[in-house]
């Protein structure tokens, strides 16, 4: 059975991205190739963002540039009005290339090195603080620095998400945040009230990723505004920005509803507009930190088939240029990505097959007993919604070369990051002396 | 309890590499930091070596590069006399740039494209043929060239080696070879013999990897010669290389016991004696393609703490500055790499812990409840027998920069592959026009 997204099309029985046939990309750009479409983004943005500002009067989107940071995409997600959610200092250097002030960025993770505080700090960059000893490096390093430093709490509200627990984030015992159950949280905002140069402004909390059920995202907002009455209530602090992280999945597999942003935000609205009416609290800011939502179904793998194998008792194998080197997600989470043979898409899905990728590895396939049209060597292979998690997560495993990646916008089509090549894999290699 | 293996000393409390102590190695070069022991590698290798070539008249041993594919390792290893089993043209570029000649190399794998072929091929590389498609690819090629093709066919034997189902490739399910049960992998050698270009040389199978029982060996070794005395009988094909792949592993885990090469080729060799005694066919070459137990246990990776930090209920989290990114061996593998406080070795282990990485994710930890000295900030930690599937596995999740690797021989300590700036990470990115 043959199932696009909605964004995509068929043409001759070739996919269309934008308006473009992947056979020409291919012949164009050679494979593997990743293929971004940008008007998907742009629509996925505007989609979000209008979910939530239609229902709140101060919203900030940022993109989780962990999903995809190449510069391009930043770019894009910028130009939409879109800050930016950054977890390492060379995060924050491409947000900041792609035009996002530092104020409109936010600075996540459990290990932030005293350089990369420096350069948030120095750039205004709202700063999630995720333990004690961070808060303790944040006022060292803002003293010396005679800075102020804008800071918001990660706490951990133990909300249950279903979805793989290496993404499952909101738990007690994962490692990120501040417990809330046990009053943790609440102590680290009495100690930031004690510092002389940290502005507690936020409050943070990220339940996970992936998740296509509204239940979650209600019980984070309510256990977050619970935080948030409790402070203002004994501490009289006032949060104004409530920052509740990302999460919203895409559906992966065709049998997969998409969660509809809007009835995220009517909910979580909700949440917010009641606990602030009934406490006559001023109205926060909210904010999230969405990444997958935003550029996972935009994002296709287009591969070639190298090879078929008829093998005793299984299914045949096919084996494309593009593995678990360029995608790990299906080897490292048991994540499913749609397959459909690119230039076959008029044929009946009547065959079935494993889909192996080239690395010497048996973990390195990217589906087994897939329904295909039937395949022969040098067809085009598409893996669908590898936008988020795709390059940003791949590896040179058995010294491959990463694969290049092409922007389409309607009909044009340009490379956003070119192929590497065996100077790239090596350049960093040097020989000692004494080998020599 | 301190755990050390035997190359490995201790001065101070602190941990020796080679003569040279890792809290001056970590001043010197910084962290995250892969350090490699040359002497280590070297001694592993002559102890491989000597277990087969004292037993038998022809072996080479050929480096599987994709364990570790650093110059500096492949050079090591080149000038012990080793070869090397490449399995990506990059591999074999980097295999001919550390001085083995092509005809010391093997090249593997399910998806060989056509200039990978071309390249083996110039070189006199001997090719393990995957499929029958592959084969009929390189009778192509050679004959538009006018070059002869030295051939091997990889053969699945079905072997059940008790490993992680990633790594078990000689399953008759796996992706890999020619299945010897139906009679597949006799017809891929009768249909060579139709051929003017290729030139049958050998035999090769792979049944997994991480392997510490010799009897899988064995089992190996015993189908693989009962083929060769079918190709002899029904074919008059006579194989003159047997290379039996990888697979001999390391103890990752305290309880985990060294496997002897010498047990392993105790009995692949008297099996392979037998046969051609009692058959009377010549002694073939025996070739391996050992990786991780080369370079696996001579690896340690050197990381700095963060942070701590503690959370009711659960062990306290440690937060060192590298994850998944630099070793994903424990997420994808749930593999077991043992872990010490590096600068407080003479300390009792008697805390237990969490340890996590720096990346925005909760499947990045390299340990959980694990028993440690009691850690502090700043505190170096050693994550061991990282060696192999180490660097060659990582990525740049969350943009983080890949860790240095520095070798060390005995005083001497030089850096053979630089750490990645932001520049690297970035360079291959441009803007399309209408982005600008």
């Amino acid at each position: 059975m043959l199932i696009l997204k909605s964004h995509f099309k068929s043409r001759n029985g070739n996919l269309i991205i934008g308006e473009l046939d992947v056979v020409e990309l291919a012949k164009r750009f050679g494979t593997p190739l990743y293929v971004m479409d940008e008007q998907r983004i742009r629509e996925k943005y505007r989609k979000f963002y209008a979910a939530f500002s239609s229902r709140w009067p101060s919203v900030l989107v940022c993109y989780a540039l962990k999903a995809n940071s190449n510069l391009a995409i930043a770019k894009i997600l910028k130009s939409e009005g879109a800050g930016a959610d950054v977890s390492s200092d060379n995060e924050m250097r491409i947000a900041l290339q792609a035009g996002v002030p530092g104020t409109k960025m936010v600075f996540n993770g459990n290990h932030k090195s005293p350089s990369e505080l420096k350069l948030a700090i120095e750039n205004n960059v709202m700063i999630n603080v995720d333990s004690f000893q961070e808060l303790e490096a944040i006022e060292a390093i803002t003293s010396k620095l005679k800075l102020r430093a804008r800071i918001s709490f990660r706490v951990n509200p133990d909300v249950q998400a279903s979805t793989h627990p290496y993404i499952a984030t909101g738990l007690r015992e994962s490692k990120f945040g501040f417990d809330v159950a046990s009053g943790q949280a609440f102590s680290a905002y009495r100690r930031a009230l004690d510092m002389n140069n940290v502005e507690v402004v936020g409050m943070h909390a990220n339940i996970g990723s992936q998740i296509l059920e509204p239940e979650p995202f209600e019980e984070e907002a309510r256990k977050l505004m619970a935080l948030v009455v409790e402070l203002k209530e004994k501490l009289n602090v006032f949060i104004s920005v409530m920052d509740f992280g990302g999460g919203i999945g895409i559906p992966y597999k065709p049998e997969e509803k998409e969660l509809d942003p809007n009835v995220v935000a009517e909910r979580m609205v909700s949440v917010v507009k009641s606990v602030t009416e009934e406490k006559d609290l001023p109205k926060p800011t909210l904010m999230f930190e969405p990444g997958r939502y935003m550029v996972g179904d935009s994002g296709v793998l287009l591969t070639k088939v190298g090879y078929t194998k008829e093998r005793p008792g299984i299914p045949t194998w096919i084996f494309i240029d593009a593995g678990m080197n360029a995608l790990i997600r299906p080897a490292l989470y048991g994540a499913y990505h749609h397959i459909e043979v690119a230039n076959k898409l008029e044929n009946k899905n009547d065959f079935e097959y494993n889909v192996g990728g080239p690395l010497c590895e048996s973990g390195d396939f990217l589906g087994k007993n897939r329904k295909l049209a039937k395949v022969e060597q040098n067809d085009l292979v598409a893996v669908f919604d590898v936008g988020a998690y795709g390059l940003a997560m791949s590896n040179q495993h058995t010294a491959q070369s990463r694969p290049a990646v092409v922007l389409v916008n309607r009909n044009k089509a340009e490379i956003v990051r070119k192929r590497e090549t065996f100077e790239d894999l090596t350049r960093l290699d040097q020989i000692p002396e004494w080998l020599k």
